[in-house]
Formats: structure tokens, sequence, C-alpha cells
């Protein structure tokens, strides 16, 4: 049995984010889904409460069919710490064997510590990348097509647009 | 679609949590259990990491088929801060209405926010109790019999026996 | 123009506490009175929020007609660390030079750092005590003689008896 | 009796903040003025400490004959997490049901609350802007006047303009 | 080459710790020594800050003609949390590969990340112990005989007796 | 005796700091250098944890000669609030009297707080400067120059070169 880890904010999951964990699949028997920073929301860059992002990330798995048995997803916050990093993600998670990231920090970390890491290929990455999807939402331009239809759920449920939109006016 | 929550820090998971989860999902559709004090870790009062209590409920529930689309399963680590707590807990979790606990604090934190509050029965307590069963493993009396076979295979997994009957050992 | 400062948790202010406060204006031109602990509330300790002591102290000044053109109310939350404590008091208040508490550890904390420590002598110290208060608030004795009227309408109007005595109610 | 919050860093207290305490006081009883960033100073942004913030602040009142027994004023520290910062400013801080400010993040937090949030009109703000005083100071231009006199002294007193002009040679 | 790590709260440093420091040496070519609970002072369990347990231990070493080109003395602070402990001490020292200590939790947690731990032997444990030695000091007792002469000045050049006297006599 | 302070960032200990050291030593009897930013590593500005940096100091004054019976080594982590930074320093330190800095922040502070500050003359700044050392490292361009003989070694054992690459290898 093969258990990897994912690392991403998720500040939205895009479709981008669900084709690497299909593609992932297929090298792990069960993966860990672990969002940072998530003790943040209201941000420009994590407009989305680690709540809303584990609930996004649930519902499009589910409506996918991706067997929730095979998942962990769990918010992780940031510690501001490099050193204690990697420690600090193992203590919040099950096991695991592989990490998938493109993150060249993360990378690095969790090489030195010894783990087999893996860069998922990156699919349209113009496109399916989370700071283009924030700004296609400040703009009002369309950003609906990039995410899953239970990740549009969620956002207007929380009124997450606006949330968005209102944010990014800032004063001072 | 009701959600509810329910708080606990599960070291160890045990029958006793088993069963009250069983007789809260009467009352609701999707549960939130909330993994408290998930930052520490190597204690007498919490001797697992907040990864293996999660593989711990994880495959309890597995095993009894109970469906993890109904689950979301979220550490949350502690602030020492009651006035801001259940706001810190919302922000990890996914929306809910019910919050199932028998903690005092917790209980008068959550109703003062305008929360549902429910005391789960618990069942027969003195037995199924993680204080109780962290004394059994420090003797090396019968705690097995405490706690679900998946909860015996994480910890066997983690020599987690070996571990609380080692830092039971204080020098000074 | 001399300024003191005057340190406690005022958990709740009591009337030991303003009979203190006029004593010390015989020394004093101003006064800061700074309320520690202020992160914290809800506990057996301070079951009160920082903004509801500061709301006890301003109406019970205010009823008292001592003016609050002279009086600083300023929370000031824990840092658990000693070395820094007077730094971190310091750059919360204005300019003191002398500080009136009972405490033994911030007294020599204050004293190190140059400054002159007064003890404020204590009336009927076992009577007006914030411990004794809490206790017969729990026992649902009379407490309400041992505070000032405005402190018993700022408890009276947050359900202040009635939290106290809950959380009072632990389970595990 | 209808009380209010007005949010602000405060860097320092100007003019323009005074004008605008005197409007909203058109509209309600008692004001609760939070202190920003309280935890910060000596730096670009914030080079007054919380209590320096006060000072300024209690002084212009008193100057200005507005009675502080209607002012509550709170310094309040960071805490760089969104989702926690309304319980965070509430706890310390009387109960309040309109809050004053500009700042869209904040407006959201406390809209999304259910807070009544409400703008104030700013006075001249290219003039009487925090960022525009602090350059004047560093160049040496004239900042008094857009300063109350009370603001002008406590800045005199703690030798604060040679304090902003030597931390803005930064070398490395 | 082979470094060892030497964990202690050294307060204060005694003649048993130099004792195990002399034989530790036998095992072993530098030593790092680590000040735990480095960010406390003035408490019933740690009176002297970091920077003096630091000079206790220099002058020490110093005046027992142990080349300090040999030894690393670094102080290190508490993060209340188990799981990334081992790797908050390793991000401070240099790399070494035995670890010396008799406190179960520490051993455990470097044992469990791969370390080879030894617990030194104690010498006369009862005598040469933190919690002996600060009661006798309470007590005005003869303490000054289990220590280095080179703490003993320490101690006497911070008033650190009256001190730790004064911080014993808490009153609320 | 007269002890001094020598606060850096030492990413890396380079030739610059190695001359000052030497030079500040005419005035002074012994030093303490004050590793700021010990909690962070693997970051642009501080590639390298606080032990690395602590072992490269080390290494190259025992290289140098430079007694290390004179010298106190201290990391010293980031508490990211000027007001209590002074005391934070002093917490971790044997007592001074003079500090050598050319930040223009840590010079206010300290002269704030009473401390003679000196600014030590700077060699070559442009060459022997953190920032230009890393940036070379980065290019592969000729960078051992610039350092000791005793840093290069602790670099190349950490792989430290190539960390610094891949980091720099940014991707989101």
């Amino acid at each position: 049995m093969i258990r990897g880890l994912f690392i991403g904010r998720f500040s939205p999951f895009h479709l981008g984010h669900l084709q690497t964990i299909k593609t992932i699949f297929k090298e792990i028997d069960e993966l860990i889904i672990v969002i940072g920073s998530a003790q943040q929301s209201h941000t420009m860059t994590d407009p989305f409460t680690a709540g809303e992002r584990v609930l996004m990330i649930h519902e499009s798995l589910k409506n996918e069919k991706i067997s929730l048995e095979k998942i962990f997803c769990i918010p992780v916050y940031d510690i501001f710490r490099n050193p204690a990093w990697v420690s600090h993600v193992r203590s919040f998670t099950p096991p695991f064997s592989i990490v998938f990231t493109n993150n060249s920090v993360i990378k690095r970390l969790f090489a030195e510590a010894g783990y087999h890491v893996k860069s998922p290929k990156l699919v349209k990455r113009s496109f399916y990348k989370g700071s283009n999807i924030r700004q296609l939402m400040i703009e009002g331009a369309n950003w609906e097509d990039l995410v899953p239809s239970s990740v549009q759920k969620v956002i207007a449920d929380i009124d997450g647009l606006k949330r968005l939109q209102e944010i990014n006016r800032t004063t001072d």
C-alpha cells in the first residue's frame, strides 16, 4: 500500500488540481491532500477559509466518484519556520512515502528529510492556476469553467465572488 | 441537510466515541469530527500525533462501513484563547448547525455564539474514557477491548504502547 | 505630574480594587490600569473577556465620579515570557514612574528594570479577592456586596453568573 | 444607547481622525477606538508604540473637550488570521453595534459577522493620511499642521521625529 | 569526529552537570550543550535568563580548562509542540550523532527520529539536582557547595539569590 | 572588562564579518555574536539554519586563532515586535555594554534603551555583503573567495550551494 502527499493552498480548488489528483492515483493507493496556509482567509491570495477549501475538495471528489475512503483532506497552518515544516506536516498526517509538489522550497525540504519527491505534470498551467482564477473572479470574467461545478456551488453558497471583489478594494 | 460537529481529542479513538458517532447520525446527515489539541503528541494526555488520530478514526469508520462521504475528520490546534475558539474551529470546518460535546466550556462557548449544542449520551463512561484507556496501557492491562480493532492496529504500527510507557517514566 | 501603573486581572473588578485605586490617587496624578491575561476568558480564573473587564472598570469609576481624564484602562495579553514582560507592558502604556502591585514576580521584574515599586495596602484581603468572589458566584452565595453596583450590572448583562457556573461543570 | 467601534492604526493620530470622530458622534453615544497593530513600533508604517498612540488620542480628545466618559481607547495586537479577527477584537472591547472603517477587508469581516458597517467620510484624504504625514516627517517638511497640538507634544516628548528619520536610514 | 548533544535547563548549572560533561567527553570529540526553556526566567523552575545560564556554563568550563573550541552552548526556546521538537533543536545546532539526556520524553522523541540516545549516569542525583539547589537557595541553606565557583559568582553578580527568594513570595 | 554585542544574520558568515570582528576586538575584551532570524532557513535571504551558521562562525574563528573563550555565539529568533526586541536579545545573552550594528532600526532601539551603539566600518561593502554572495552562489559565479575557507567547507558538507539554487526555482 503506497500513500502519497499532495500539498497546495487550493485557493480555490480547480480542474488542474483535480486532473493532477487523478494522475497521481496511477502511482499510489491512498492520497493525503494537505491544505496549506489553513489559518488564513479573506486575503487576496487565500480568500477562502480552510473549511471552505475542505468542502470544495470533498464535494468535487465525491462528484467525480473518487472514493473518499482513499483520501485524507487535512488543513495545515503555516508556521513560518522552514526547518520544522516537514515535522509539522508529518504530525498532522498519516504516514506517507511520496510527496507530490511543484513548490521548489517544499521539494527541497522533503528531499532533505529523505522523502521521494515528484513534480506532478501541470495541465495548462497558465489557465489552471489559483492566481489566474482569482484575477478572473475580481474582473468578473469567466472563471467558472476552470473549477469543478462543486466548487462553483461552494463559492456561490458563501457569496465568495463578492467577498473577493470587496477585499480587492483596498483603501489605505 | 443537517451537518453536525463532534469535538474530542481522541487520545485514542475508542468504542465509546464510535458508539456516540453512530447515535449522533440518527440526528444528522453529515458529521465533522474535530480532533482537538492537534499540535501535540508524546504527552501523557495526548500520546498520539494528530495524523495518527486521523488514521485511527478513518480506519475505524471504514471498517464499520460508515460512509466517509458523510464524514469530515479535521485536526485543529489549540490557541489557548477561549474568546476566539469558536471562530477558530469554524474557519477549519465546513458550515454546521449542531454541536455535540460534553465539555462544559466548549458547550458554553458555542452556545454563546448562537449554536444548538447537545450532550451526546456517554456509554459506560468510566470504561470508555481516554484517561482510563491510557492508564491501562501504561499498566500493561487489557486496553485492547475498549478500542476498535483498527485502532489497535494503528497503535501497534507506531509502537504506541511502548511510546506511552516510556514517556510515563519521567525523571525530572 | 506623576503617572502610576496598577496591574491586575480584575476577574472581576471588586470593591478592594476600587478602594486601592482611591488610595493610590493620593500619591499620583494619573493612573494606568493594566488588565492582565487579557487574551483569556471563560476559564475558572478569568471568566470574563478583557472587554467585559474594561467595561466593569470604566462604569465603576464613572459611577464613583473618578475622572476618566486621569485614567488609562489598557488590556494587555500574556506573553508567558518574563524577561520581556516589562518591555511588553511599557509598549502598551503611556510613560509611568511608579508601579503598584502585590504580585512578587511583577514587583521583582519592574524593580530590576529600575522602576519604583509599591505594594498597595490590601483591604480585607480574604473577602475582596477575585478567587473568593468567583467561588461565591459558583456556590450561588452572596458575591454582589463585594463588587461595585456597575460590576453587578455588567455581569447581569452578559449572563456572567450562569457562564461561570456552567464552565465549572467540567466533565472530562 | 448606541456604541460604535472605530478602527485605525493612528500612526500618528491626525486631524482627519479627530474630525471623523466628531462626525461619528452624531450617530452614536459612546465610541470604542481600537488601535490596531498595537504590538508594533519603530517601523516605517508604525513608528510609535501603542502606548504612545493611546496618549496621543487621550490628550487630543481631552483638549477638544470630548468627554472621556464616552470613549474607550483600546490597543489590539495583530493576529495575522482574518477568520478569527472579529472575535479577537470583540473580546478586547465592550459590546458595540456599529463599525466605522474604510478598510475593505475589515468591512467585509465585520459585515459577514452580522455587524452594521459604515464608511466614515474622509476629510481631505490626501493630506490627512498617516503615510503622507510620516513622509513629511521624514523629509523635515511641515507635518505639524496636520495633527492636533497634543500629538505634536507627545511626539516631541519621545523624540519621535528623530526616531522616524533614523529608522528610515536602512542599511541592509 | 563524534559530536554529542546534551540537553538541560541548567537552572542553575551545577557540579552534577559538570561531572556529566566530563564523563560524556570520554565518548565524544565535541559537545553541544542545549539550554532548554531559554525563553523563560524569573520563575520558580527557571529563575535565570538564558543569557545568565550561558554565562554560568561558559565561565565554569573555562575555569575547568575544558576547551571551548570543543563546545557549543546554545539556548533553545520551548515550542510546546513535541512532534516538531527534534527538528526545532536540530535547526539551532551543528549536526550531532549521540544525544545525552535522562528526560524520558526527549529520549523517546530523539529515538523515534533515529538518533542514538544515551542516559548519562547521574552523580548523587538527590543532591545535584536543580530543584534541590533552588530549594536550598530559597531556604537560605548551603547551596554554594553544589555549584561551580563560577556559577556562585554569576548568581552573586545578578543578585540571583534575592531574586529567587523574592519571586517565591507569591501573594495571589 | 568590556563585553560587546555584534548582531547579524550571517547568511552566510563572510570575510567582511570576520574583518569587522577583528576590528571590534580592539575596543572590547569579549564579544557576543548574535545570529538573528535564527528560526529561519531555506529562504532566499536565510538559506542556512541557525545551527549551520553557528558552525560557520565557530570554525572560522577557531581557524583564525581567535580564542573562543572570548566569544559567545548565540542564535536569537525573531519576535516581529520591535518594542520588546532589546529585552528579548538581552535575555539570551550575558550582559554587554556596547552594541555594534549598522542596522538603523536596531541602532535606534538599543540607543533608546540606553546602550552605547557603534557602527563598525564596513570593508568593501558591495562585495562583502550577504545578498551579493547569495546572488553569486545562485549564478554559479565565484563566491568562495568572499568567505572564510571554513564556511566553504560547511556549505559543501550540507550541499548548501545546490540548496540555494533549488529554492531559487520558485514555481507558483
